[in-house]
């Protein structure tokens, strides 16, 4: 059950939601080539969070699949992916990007960054991260070849495919719509925009 | 050059050492089994340490070979992998085993972890880590197989291997030798031992 209508990311900007134990929250990749990088802080202690290498151990997998539950850095259920129709790829390797990504890759003067968004999402809410974990990229496609070798590739999302995850535990949640207009992390146009969010249930 | 004889990392245990810039450590794998998950924090500053998720992008790939720069959360070079006669297999995925890891694991009463043995090295030294960062986890064998599922599997290392890091900044590096004996990370036969590491130049 929706409890709203779909709430905006905007285009190189982060937000952050407050989940209650058992809600959902659904990300739209609205125009189909947006990487939103997704944070999960335990409510009431944002020293625990959502955090990758922990997952990773956890699920026997890189890349979650619709029914896996990540975990925390105390390795406790934090969000689950229930559902998944943009094509199952995302990221959990890269960290989010940074003031210090954006002028090595040349950009002089300041570039908005998803690590300032979180920093701001969460502001929004009185709140500052303890950290920067490593994101959930959702939409993110980096795929492992060989084992080893790491590829920056556009996502295979299209417009309008979407990804929900189920609160385990009362979490603020943070989305950062990937300002990247470097690399082709957002498509090969290069031109990030808007991604939506609807919390339901 | 070498500065001094072997330093015991003793099994079970933690231990760090200060590197000024452009000295070495070599990290040797006594018994051939053994994985050392392995930290750096530049002197001066622990806010900033070497980051797998952040030299994964920096590298292109998820495993360092010789010749690669591992990066800060800042994304400056702090540690190059200048030799390494074990076999190239390393792990940058997986996080520091902790108490919950080993609650999981079935295991009751205290269990002997990394990210305890990372604030105990560092309070050896009047220090105590920000956070406990993605560790490179030399030795451990943790492949990705058709590019999402990974496996514990034991080292391919030998008796007497070793990796050389060289520091790009004044650092201090910390070491556990990994206190894993539920599943095959250090060997088949699940016993840790002690390890080795020798300061250089």
């Amino acid at each position: 059950m929706s409890t709203g209508s779909p709430v905006e990311i905007p285009a190189r900007r982060g937000t952050a939601v407050r989940l209650r134990q058992g809600q959902s929250v659904r990300v739209i990749n609205t125009h189909g080539q947006q990487v939103v990088d997704t944070w999960a802080f335990r409510d009431g202690d944002l020293g625990e969070f959502m955090s990758m290498e922990h997952s990773r151990v956890a699920l026997g997998r890189i890349i979650p699949g619709v029914g896996d539950t990540m975990v925390t850095n105390r390795r406790q259920p934090i969000l689950t992916l229930t559902e998944d129709n943009s094509g199952g790829i995302h990221d959990t390797l890269f960290a989010a990007c940074d003031r210090w990504r954006y002028e090595l890759l040349g950009c002089t003067g300041y570039h908005d960054n998803c690590t300032d968004n979180l920093s701001t999402a969460l502001a929004e809410l009185g709140l500052a991260p303890p950290e920067t974990p490593a994101p959930l990229n959702l939409f993110m496609n980096i795929p492992v070849i060989d084992g080893n070798r790491v590829e920056i590739r556009p996502p295979v999302s299209t417009a309008g495919s979407y990804v929900t995850l189920r609160a385990e535990v009362d979490c603020i949640v943070a989305f950062s719509a990937c300002p990247q207009d470097v690399v082709p992390i957002n498509g090969l146009a290069l031109r990030p925009t808007e991604a939506h969010f609807e919390v339901l249930g």
